[in-house]
């Protein structure tokens, strides 16, 4: 499935919970489709690769859909995640507690700086070093990078080599990494950019 | 232009100002293309919309096309943003010094809780009642919502009832707007959902 979709599936999983929170058993494709900002036929569409109909009256069942989504997401295990870089969003990264709830777990940082280190945390922090040995003992696949710009690339190399092979990047840069390695880039500062020129163009001068 | 669009626009201009910063005068597309991960063609492409063309021998003029990506951009402005919460996203985000060095600045910060009203700080924070003057005083487009999910809305729709036109949002929902307001989404969990699917799916069991 190409990561357009599987961000569509995992829209509907955080929506569906939220109307299950709600109280409601039973959800249509189209107060689905609102929510998420796609017509109804593609929510009819994506649930029917599920073997899953809607019934026209009732709708689809929610915990039939989130099982499924969850059977796909492999919702059952621990996806066990490190962090480079103890930063501010490597901190605000460790403060977060929504991880677990959705079964993924920081399990390591690495940080350059050995005050990072010493002070009381809520994962273990390591030397850079550490790295290779935690990422193959550990049998991490998925890394986060939140190191500054100079360093991510080597930071990169040294993750994949160990065998990360999912990388969530913060440093505002283009990671080279072999085509098996998938790299997702959040950057804020893009981000915001883009908004701007889009909201602010129908008012503009041009 | 479409967000598409303009999202490799920006890239462009990152990757651009690396290799300016390298020491380069120009570049080749396929340079380019590479390290954005797309065809040469499309860069070509990009780049003729600019009135621009490149030398078969010496390719672009990097600051050429830099001038006409800031033109596009309105680079010379000083965008205004304001930031809803102060928690650590928020606090990450007051923390970040490089919004300047894209003419971007965080004007003001909200947040329910005095203690933070009355930290030292590098922007000045306010109450959220106080959100709707600021906007209209500041005459500010564009906010960030990095409040809790439970409160996430109500911000939004005050942001927008005083003249937002654009939001980059880190609330775990799907905002509800007026279609002329832009809402861009930052969740690291689902990014990260996407990635572990895309990642571990090669070596998985099914």
């Amino acid at each position: 499935m190409i990561k357009k979709n599987i961000q569509r599936i995992i829209q509907y999983r955080m929506c569906l919970l939220k109307f299950q929170n709600l109280g409601f058993d039973r959800i249509f494709s189209y107060t689905l489709a609102k929510e998420i900002g796609v017509s109804p036929e593609q929510v009819r569409k994506d649930f029917s690769q599920f073997n899953l109909r809607g019934n026209k009256k009732a709708g689809y069942k929610i915990q039939d859909i989130l099982d499924k989504i969850n059977e796909l997401l492999h919702k059952e295990d621990i996806h066990k995640i490190i962090l480079a870089g103890l930063g501010n969003i490597g901190k605000a990264l460790i403060q977060y507690k929504g991880f677990i709830h959705r079964n993924m777990q920081l399990v390591a940082g690495f940080d350059i700086d050995p005050a990072k280190l010493k002070k009381n945390c809520r994962i273990p922090v390591f030397k850079p070093e550490e790295m290779a040995r935690v990422i193959r003992e550990e049998k991490v696949h998925i890394g986060i990078i939140a190191v500054p710009e100079q360093v991510a690339q080597e930071i990169c190399n040294q993750m994949v080599e160990a065998g990360i092979r999912g990388i969530l990047n913060f440093a505002p840069l283009m990671l080279k990494t072999p085509p098996e390695v998938i790299v997702q880039n959040i950057s804020v500062c893009n981000e915001l950019e883009a908004l701007i020129y889009m909201a602010e163009k129908p008012a503009g001068e041009s």
